[in-house]
């Protein structure tokens, strides 16, 4: 399989990308790496070459997007960076898969401006796995669709329930629709016209309307809202995690120094457990490729996940399923006729 | 004043409504506690009479409204519910404050029914004061108006600042607007439209979009978003902390049971400062009356507190600056003229 990895993408890169590369040769079976980025720099960085040249190779883009360049914008100035170079080889099938830890916003428009939707899609979602207490959770969409319609979030429930089936192996996978109530008649208009979509299909196990209240305890499988919502859930997560348990160590050392000490490991064997990137990168569903997002502040062994676990997605054929679950219903924008 | 409290609403009403209102007595000043709800059970509960009788009241409502039951339909069929009573009693000036841990969904209903809007105020919003770890944060709104339009999360700004200013004394308080990423052209519609909104009123302190990454860090002293986004981020917030709190004891009681009693008291002491119900309920501003809401869940001491807190903003006569302040901006429906 040829995986393109944007060499330049993500907070620490190109360093973390680069050493995250390494770290997956040892598991590449037959796979090639093509790193995009500034070649003289990872040449650099990748060291001796007979450690890599097998497996990896190097796709010179001299330019980069920065995380917080405003995307478009940057997309049509940039047309040498690493994203804009790697989303053409996507498009020209030049590489199976691609996978950036760099600006999201740019790297999912080039996707969605270089590769044409699955046929039958609307629009892609971006699906991430939360690994919850009670298991893993299937959330889409998490920010590809801030303006959904409900057919929009009808698809990512078909998607998402088929990926889980699949990649998971969850069987029969339940759905639920983020509201703000569990009743069917709470929430907003997007909301109750997707419940009645949900509840009108029979392949979609759909278990109603779910409260945030709940998400930590996998009230479903898979949970689908719109772009917006999925966007503030998983940020607020990160953000209210990493700050209970700043806190938590600051009260210990305030109680007891030597306490702390005994406490770290614990909390990072938590982290270990709810850490997503376990279960790599979160895919961007509905395009005809695979393209994968890692979060900004992604690690050597982030990095490392996304490219022994995407593979998964393209071995078990997930687009062409997706085509063809999808393409059973006859969708109009915004109606399922 | 007269404080009118839902004796029947909350997941343990009517006993711990009744505690709670016990709990209040000894700092009650001249004010006089109207008990709404069903007046043998009432009276059973709050005891000896020479305990009570001064300063608490009962008002007879035989009916209750569950806290599942669809709110427009269980206030159309129980028109002798505590609540009904209670909003009734508010919309003929025959209480000052009414305060509610029951359906939050019927007893907003109620009072935006009985009480007219204050002058200016296109749609009332509840405000809810969030303790971060930085401080308070206060957020409107969290669940009253999940369709709203841009002129109404700018009233929002407007009328949380002021409470931010005159209730918890800050001085000049920052403004800042939930959404997907911190530059102006980040968000949905809504968001960039309200964005531009709040960057035109000199008034207003605005610090731009915020991410729900950076909620518990304090991005700002008030914090705007539409209901559904607002409600989503306060039941997440609620179970997170829940749920991470568990599964730290947990985690903490396979490795050293002794570990988790000598936790308990730091889990204690942070919930606490990061007890919300310190602040007291949450109020619908906008609405030309005082109407607190309480959460389901509240203790004796949450109830205690809403009762003594509301008085501050009857006293400081907030709704009367709300509506000099709105009345200087002149609003049609949705925009800004």
């Amino acid at each position: 399989m040829r995986i393109a990895l944007d060499g330049m993408g993500g907070d620490r890169a190109p360093n973390v990308v680069v050493a995250g590369a390494l770290q997956a040769l040892g598991d590449l079976d037959d796979d090639t790496l093509i790193l995009f980025g500034d070649e003289p720099v990872l040449r650099e960085l990748l060291g001796p070459a007979q450690i890599w040249e097998k497996a990896i190779r190097i796709e010179h883009a001299p330019e980069v997007i920065g995380m917080d360049e405003q995307p478009v914008d940057a997309l049509r100035r940039k047309r040498h960076s690493s994203i804009a170079v790697m989303a053409k080889h996507a498009a020209e099938q030049q590489v199976d898969v691609t996978i950036s830890a760099g600006n999201t916003g740019a790297y999912v428009a080039a996707c969605q401006m270089r590769l044409r939707p699955l046929p039958g899609v609307l629009r892609p979602g971006i699906m991430v796995v939360f690994p919850t207490f009670g298991g893993p959770v299937t959330v889409c969409d998490v920010g590809a669709n801030i303006a959904p319609k409900p057919a929009h979030l009808y698809q990512y429930a078909l998607m998402a329930s088929l990926y889980a089936r699949e990649v998971l192996s969850i069987e029969n996978p339940s759905v639920g629709l983020i509201s703000i109530g569990q009743e069917d008649a709470k929430g907003n208009e997007l909301v109750r016209k997707t419940n009645q979509l949900l509840r009108d299909d029979e392949r979609i196990r759909f278990v109603g309307n779910v409260e945030t209240r709940d998400f930590l305890n996998r009230p479903a499988d898979v949970i689908v809202c719109d772009g917006f919502v999925g966007n503030v859930i998983l940020k607020l997560t990160e953000g209210l995690a990493e700050g209970l348990f700043k806190s938590i160590k600051r009260e210990l050392s305030l109680e007891d120094p030597e306490f702390v000490h005994r406490i770290q490991p614990i909390i990072d064997r938590m982290y270990a457990r709810h850490d997503y990137s376990e279960y790599g990168g979160a895919p961007l569903l509905g395009v005809d490729g695979t393209c994968i997002i890692c979060h900004g502040s992604s690690d050597e062994r982030a990095i490392k996940n996304a490219i022994l676990r995407c593979r998964d997605q393209v071995k078990l054929g997930i687009n062409k399923k997706i085509a063809a679950e999808l393409q059973k219903v006859a969708v109009d924008d915004g109606e399922i006729s």
